[in-house]
């Protein structure tokens, strides 16, 4: 059972979590992170250091979530898009925040773990590929580069494109995903479909 | 041959790209820019009213930029996508303006020019499919959003993934949207080559 402490810990991430999505990293204040989280602004440098390192502790955090809830499945990238189109969805703050960090932190050295997982997730891709699962068209680092940036398409349109569009459903924005990394996919010797 | 005013109004709008680009619409300073521009905060009011309707004249001013630069070729998609990444390429800013503008505009009612500029495309993408220049297994708009995406894929990757993968040149970049696009579109009824 989590001590006082902890609970402490987890509604100042939690709080922190909504102010980054929202402000972003230069706009968001700490006393209203403490106020939400129902503390005073001295726990927050007390638990965190900073601003900046309860963002990367907000940051690190949703790698965690991301890597823990959607993890890379070399047989089924298509599927794997999909749930993370699927996850924008479920936590718009995720992309908010990874877009925020983008914008304010682009001259930061990388936080480590996102460093770490992103490498990862290129090897698996690379192995696949030299084992004939996946195509070789695309050298593994932009095929996965390319499927992230269809699987966020949705959260990285404009406001003037949704407008133009319309609203689209969960299942239509994960269905189009999923169809368009099956496309990027044709065609190579991992497709079974296209070569009968 | 343009009147001190002109001249003026666009070293504001010149000073305003650059500011909003870096610090983003909340963290833009007035001062600043007009600093840069050699002017008074009070030209700005003169000129385009508030610190809003100035980043409204420089995001329409952008707009028409990559309409001109890059128009829509629904007979070469992906040639098109390929000059949109390249347009990103050498105006960093214009991405970075057009992401500020969606995480911090996001609730207002999106820019005329914009809204007009997509729905025109999509028409155009539409009339392509349905004269079957096009493949249709993407509604119009959703196939400009996946390309858009795609285009603009090596703006929106984060710092990890950028020190994960390295460097890549800005041929590359364009050179990976426009196989990725051929892709997206292969196997349609606009596809010769998938249906040789």
């Amino acid at each position: 059972m989590p001590g006082k402490a902890d609970a402490t810990r987890q509604r100042l991430l939690d709080a922190a979590m909504a102010e980054f999505a929202e402000y972003g990293i230069a706009g968001a204040r700490v006393d209203r992170i403490a106020a939400v989280a129902g503390t005073n602004k001295a726990q927050i440098y007390h638990y965190f250091g900073s601003k900046d390192q309860l963002f990367d502790a907000v940051f690190t955090g949703i790698v965690e979530m991301v890597v823990r809830e959607t993890p890379l499945d070399v047989h089924d990238l298509p599927g794997y898009a999909a749930a993370l189109a699927r996850g924008y969805d479920a936590h718009p703050q995720v992309a908010r925040l990874a877009t925020w960090q983008r914008l304010e932190r682009a001259e930061d050295p990388p936080i480590p773990r996102a460093v770490e997982s992103t490498r990862t997730k290129i090897e698996a891709i690379a192995k696949a590929q030299a084992d004939g699962v996946l195509p070789t068209e695309f050298p593994a680092g932009v095929l996965l580069g390319l499927l992230l940036s269809l699987a966020a398409a949705w959260t990285s349109v404009s406001p003037h494109y949704t407008a133009a569009v319309g609203a689209m459903t969960p299942d239509e924005r994960a269905g189009y995903v999923e169809a368009a990394v099956r496309r990027l996919l044709s065609g190579g010797p991992g497709d079974t479909e296209g070569r009968a």
